[in-house]
């Protein structure tokens, strides 16, 4: 495993996606794995962390988590706009050289039997919940977080540090044709929590 | 209504919230109002355009929306960072005049009857799609978009311009305890849409 990944605790791994990045999605079933891109994934939940992901029917990733029941979410990088913008336009079935034609690298975490896509900053390994009214009535999935892990280099004591990061280690904001924006400025309310 | 609000066509109304923006929420039922932020909201169709929101069983805005079947989701600005904390931390039953001590100023959109949060950059009114089993168990509540605005000032034909608006008017992603990051740099994936 890379020297700068470690793991997320479980109860810190909403964090991962809170800031509503776009992210890579990846599974595998047998000898066949995919990657994808997804701007419309979202936390569903703290502890036992969960999270939703649109993905449509035409998708070779959504059949591959149909069968496996498990899939991994990543947040992919400034450095991996090109990337993230290839897997999400080419599809499989089209393209079966799509991952080496965008250049996708993936490597195994111990224990955990799927593809994760190297160099992102941030890994949430899911397990599916199936709820076949949302799957086929709206494309949507809702996964229970199972593994978390971060490049410590931006996420590390349970939270971001893009303004100090790299800011290639920046996540991206999906657009439309192409057009992404990076994760900004910090900012502080400057309040207490109160509820 | 505010000589910067235009509508915005349903067909482009996903791209409001595609870039993973934190919203706030807002409903009325009978002579009561409120508004919340929330983190985890997301797109979920194109067309006609849907969207999902994670809505807490203890939040009085959840009550408002089972009842009146209706909410609206927009997109604060940087302009609203303290606003948008003090929404979200400060609950109604306890607080109620959150509203007017977080600075909350609400206004009607003709032939709307829902409060929409003024200062806004964008304004989605939605309805209601119950799902039972999703909101008693997952606290997930699905919305048709029924009309859409934006601020004409960073959204206009059919796309963000947070690059040449005032860095006011760009968005918030909210991470943990009043922490949040603004919406970055615009960027271009450098190739064209295949599939």
């Amino acid at each position: 495993m890379d020297q700068h990944i470690a793991p997320v605790a479980l109860e810190k791994a909403s964090r991962l996606l809170n800031h509503g990045p776009t992210v890579l999605v990846s599974a595998r079933h047998g000898c066949v794995q995919n990657v994808m891109a997804a701007a419309w994934a979202c936390t569903l939940d703290f502890l036992p962390p969960k999270l939703t992901v649109v993905l449509d029917k035409s998708t070779s990733t959504r059949a591959l988590i149909e069968r496996s029941g498990t899939f991994v979410i990543q947040v992919p990088t400034v450095a991996q706009l090109t990337l993230t913008h290839q897997v999400g336009t080419r599809g499989l079935a089209d393209h079966p050289d799509k991952l080496a034609h965008a250049g996708v690298e993936l490597f195994d975490m111990e224990d955990y039997d799927q593809p994760f896509v190297a160099g992102c900053s941030a890994w949430l390994a899911c397990k599916l919940l199936p709820e076949p009214r949302n799957q086929q009535v709206y494309d949507l999935f809702i996964g229970e977080v199972v593994g978390a892990w971060s490049d410590t280099r931006v996420f590390t004591d349970g939270r971001w540090h893009f303004e100090t990061a790299d800011p290639a280690l920046r996540s991206l904001h999906y657009v439309a044709g192409g057009h992404f924006y990076a994760t900004g400025d910090a900012m502080d309310s400057g309040i207490d929590d109160v509820t």
